[in-house]
């Protein structure tokens, strides 16, 4: 499946060399620019003694340097660990080490982290973008080619059993995601693509690809504000964003009757499902709303609403990609009838080949191609698909995914608590955030596991409340069933 | 580098089934109704017992059932040789031959052609659309995917040795065309392209290809006709259209001073160099031209000169395609500088895996992926690709291509021809056409001279002037200089 393509930033610089490739805070780099900022970046790099396929790690916040060193990254052929900003030190030890890192790349905020880092991985080299700019640059030279099979990115996700696991994005991944997508929303020259979700999610990471592929201008913003994204959505300096329901919803309520420019073509809704009265806000407004699935093993979108079906199917996710299939598997692992549910499978060449030394869940997850979601949902009779409930038990809150058994996983590990469980519960601004079930063995206070939990996990994941109970509730095997815990506090 | 995609007819029946796909002579067909179409013709088909991967072949002028009929025996992963209608019934039975074609689907207006063929292949299988309409459909499963690496289309061109070759377009080198097309052109959900250029030619197939890959709608023509095509684009019935130079320059005879709809964006211009008054016409009425070369070898298009250059770069055939490579190799071997000449290599996944049963001729012409076109050209300082003239010796009549060295092989077997050179001659309404060059070793009159090439070669082919010398040009190891017969008669 390997295939040879020109090296896409060089391509880039070379086929349309005077076209903006980024815009961040009033400023921009053409492809020609941005490929020489890269290549600088690429040789600066390559003097602290990396080499092709090793791998990185970058903790890097939204902003230009992090958009040229994630390209220089990519002409040196490095592997690229993207960090969640938002997780603890030993949490990021924990992919560091995993991942086999050679360098981290990180910026002054982030110091403290580093040294906690540090503590935990002495061994580990770690450079500043302030000490990769002062560096030498290297004599290298940069590729000509990308290979289809090459890995690009690593993105950790965790699943039920606790430690998360590095997923594989190559190069032919992200090709495939950025075509697959222009194939339903198609190209075209005033493009715009605002990224005010993170870079190191593969909502963001995908935007930056679609941009060099495309040769379309990505608009980066350091984080999202609902008033500014909307003053640029009126003034038509945009085409397309990428948003969670979250922002969405924050959107609306500061946007009261105004109108966005008629440019504006696409408000790209994923991470979730989202709650039909923001569809419904959205379609009194005019705003072009498609809804998406996907997730980091697919590296972006694998299901979306095209144009068309909008109106018509509104809490769908849509039909797949035109270089994706999918299909429902049923409790007796048979093909599901229409509405019936089961769980949602899916294959395309931007489906992930596997997670980083996972061989055993790599076993589990994927056949011929198909690479088993764990999601819920059904298809109904024209195809579309409906998802119920996203796999085991994943809480979504603002865009990120939550899995209850690694915060489970934390609580069991404080002395007084007994058993654990962890349930996503709605939430207005968030859309879920977690809330923690305990049975104690000893007294212990709410505010005492919040503390606990704040050492160990990403603030996202800390539970917003613990709920003190005499039992879990466990099913015959003894399985927790987390979709029962409400009822323990109604 | 296999890759399995969904069946893309099968693909966008199910993801846009009510879009249209095909509009001819007032008649349409969604995208739904055409894959139905298509999969009841191929049971029909499957029926004279054709199967996987065996060979049929075309002989289809454009029409309804023709478009229907390429897409059924792509839902059967039958290789298709498409012909050339104007072809010699021994020049038809030569490619039948040479492809080892199982079944050839043809239509009663050229059953003339049809007998004459069987007179040469006496056993092969010969159906029209009429008798394959009326055979009973057979059970057959239509297939959930293609592979890339599938021979699709397989499209006879000439060379310097005389006998035809067999291009094989894979599934991939269509999907890769395409994809390359539209990173170069955008894609827009009211994109309508017509064609009234051949199927049976790459610049036709890669149409319906596009169609069915990007969900778009295809306008296609019994033939072209300037007037009607004008018409259509006044209309904003066409949001791009494929032409070659003599059509445009019959376009452009009869527009007077009218203009096209704003929503026309793309006149595609292939087929050969444009003349510089055409491309100043067109600027001065506004008539986006995008001129472009390719091959049958690079499956349609793989340079193109993109929107931001057309004004600036007035001549040149422009940059690659995205997925696409470029170099000038001089006649050292070793890669020319900018301005220099020399022989213009290409390299890309729409480029073909060689030529059917020509061992020979691939080793010569597929170097590491590169493929060596023996065109000749150079490139400007900023990359753009200049054509100064087509491979060996190419005469470029009307969007045909016309090689020299078949015409000299027939006018050898003229018994009282001794030596014969051909040269293609600049022509108002063809670009080139075909003069010959003989040495007469008897006395013979330019009428018999014709008359023979008649009966031996397509129409187009024949030499529209015979001219009578007593030697011709050769070099040092006898070699013909073709270009310089038109000093004879000078």
């Amino acid at each position: 499946m390997e295939q040879r393509l020109p090296n896409w930033l060089k391509q880039r610089a070379y086929l349309t060399p005077n076209r903006k490739a980024v815009i961040f805070q009033g400023k921009s780099l053409t492809f020609e620019e941005l490929y020489n900022e890269a290549v600088l970046t690429a040789k600066k790099i390559s003097s602290l003694s990396i080499r092709e396929e090793d791998t990185a790690a970058i903790l890097l916040s939204n902003h230009m340097d992090t958009f040229i060193t994630i390209h220089a990254l990519q002409q040196l052929n490095v592997r690229t660990v993207f960090l969640n900003l938002r997780l603890t030190p030993p949490e990021l030890a924990w992919q560091l080490k995993d991942a086999g890192v050679n360098l981290l790349i990180t910026e002054t905020q982030f110091m403290s982290k580093k040294d906690e880092i540090h503590s935990i991985l002495p061994n580990l080299h770690v450079k500043t973008l302030e000490e990769i700019s002062s560096s030498n640059p290297d004599e290298v030279s940069i590729r000509d080619e990308f290979s289809t099979q090459d890995v690009c990115s690593i993105m950790y996700t965790s699943g039920t059993t606790g430690n998360p696991k590095g997923v594989l994005q190559s190069y032919g991944n992200h090709w495939w995601s950025a075509i697959g997508s222009s194939l339903n929303l198609g190209i075209r020259d005033n493009d715009v693509w605002g990224c005010a979700v993170p870079l190191f999610h593969i909502s963001g990471l995908s935007i930056l690809m679609r941009g060099v592929i495309y040769g379309m201008t990505v608009m980066l913003y350091p984080q999202f504000e609902p008033n500014e994204m909307n003053t640029h959505l009126k003034q038509g300096r945009l085409t397309i964003i990428s948003v969670v329901s979250a922002m969405l919803q924050r959107m609306l309520n500061d946007l009261n009757e105004e109108r966005y420019h008629p440019s504006f073509r696409c408000m790209l809704l994923g991470g979730g499902p989202a709650p039909l009265p923001i569809l419904q806000a959205c379609m009194d407004q005019n705003i072009p709303v498609f809804q998406t699935y996907g997730m980091t093993e697919t590296s972006s979108q694998i299901v979306t609403l095209a144009p068309e079906d909008s109106l018509r199917k509104v809490g769908s996710a849509g039909k797949p990609l035109f270089p994706c299939q999918l299909k429902i598997e049923n409790s007796d692992g048979g093909q599901a009838l229409p509405m019936e549910a089961g769980e949602i499978i899916v294959k395309g060449p931007n489906v992930t080949s596997g997670y980083l030394k996972r061989e055993d869940a790599n076993r589990t997850s994927f056949t011929d191609g198909w690479f088993k979601t764990g999601d819920i949902g059904y298809l109904d009779e024209e195809g579309f698909l409906f998802v119920l409930d996203r796999r085991s038990d994943l809480i979504i809150s603002g865009g990120e995914n939550i899995y209850p058994a690694e915060i489970e996983s934390v609580l069991l590990s404080h002395p007084s608590i007994a058993d654990a469980g962890v349930k996503g519960m709605h939430d207005p601004d968030w859309g879920e955030v977690p809330f923690a079930f305990v049975v104690i063995k000893e007294a212990v206070t709410e505010m005492d596991i919040i503390r606990f939990c704040m050492d160990r996990l990403a603030k996202y994941k800390v539970p917003k409340k613990v709920h003190f109970v005499s039992e879990l509730p466990r099913n015959a095997s003894n399985k927790l069933l987390r979709r029962e815990l409400p009822l323990l506090i109604e």
